[in-house]
């Protein structure tokens, strides 16, 4: 069975690189409808969250604060939600989950970047997964490069 | 400001108590139309997940940990939805976060409980926050019971 997170290589445009732990590789998602909005990748094949040793989990704690706050100073974002979900790996039979988190910036305020506007229409209430935009190749290029600036550990 | 997650007491019959820790509580939320559905408050007022310490952090994952076998061992839960998300809170002005953790337990089958069938129909996909059932208060004792009876540390 073919893994996707296993599978990603630096040449993946579709999922940026963004930074690297010894546990954890954070990328940026392709859909920026929510601008910022990542992807943190382990790096070993695990199906469980529980699954995961006690390093792995102190270093994502350490990616939590570290992304918060890059977010923050990059885009000015007010809250953010964190999930690790895997739904879609039970749409194959047999699934092969591999365990990651997302972390979606939520926004009480427009935010304007290379002449668009990105907005958070259902801020207050969970975010709408079918909402997508498409943006040109630099402009992931530019939201990630902010981040990347942004980060201090 | 009224912070409703500082202000629970064990009376309160919408999020019954299933287990506490130095740190969290894990309560029934009052919505199961995905069954075994808790909540997890951190004891401590923090806004932000990136503001917990290390021993809130460490002490949340041995909740994960004993959780997902906990709601496996009760319900045969396929897998688990985590979230930190806070949203609700920023629709008060100012808002008043305060963190917690919820897990959704996801079902690749229905599931018979006190004669009544719970079942996922979005399973693969992400839950509908606006599908809910009704229950009588008897069958949410059973169920907190049925995971205070299967936790394990």
């Amino acid at each position: 069975m073919t893994c996707q997170i296993c599978s990603w290589d630096s040449g993946n445009s579709d999922h940026k690189f963004i930074y690297q732990t010894n546990y954890w590789r954070v990328v940026l998602a392709p859909n920026q409808a929510l601008l910022g909005r990542c992807v943190l990748h382990l790096l070993r094949h695990e199906p469980q969250l529980s699954g995961l040793t006690t390093a792995e989990h102190s270093d994502w704690f350490t990616l939590v604060k570290a992304l918060e706050a890059a977010l923050r100073s990059a885009f000015n974002s007010t809250l953010f939600n964190w999930s690790c979900y895997m739904n879609h790996a039970y749409r194959e039979n047999p699934p092969n989950p591999h365990v990651h988190w997302w972390i979606v910036p939520r926004y009480d305020h427009p935010f304007d970047l290379l002449g668009m506007q990105f907005a958070d229409p259902d801020f207050g209430s969970p975010y709408d997964h079918s909402r997508r935009i498409e943006l040109p190749d630099v402009a992931y290029k530019e939201i990630a490069y902010r981040i990347i600036e942004a980060l201090r550990f």
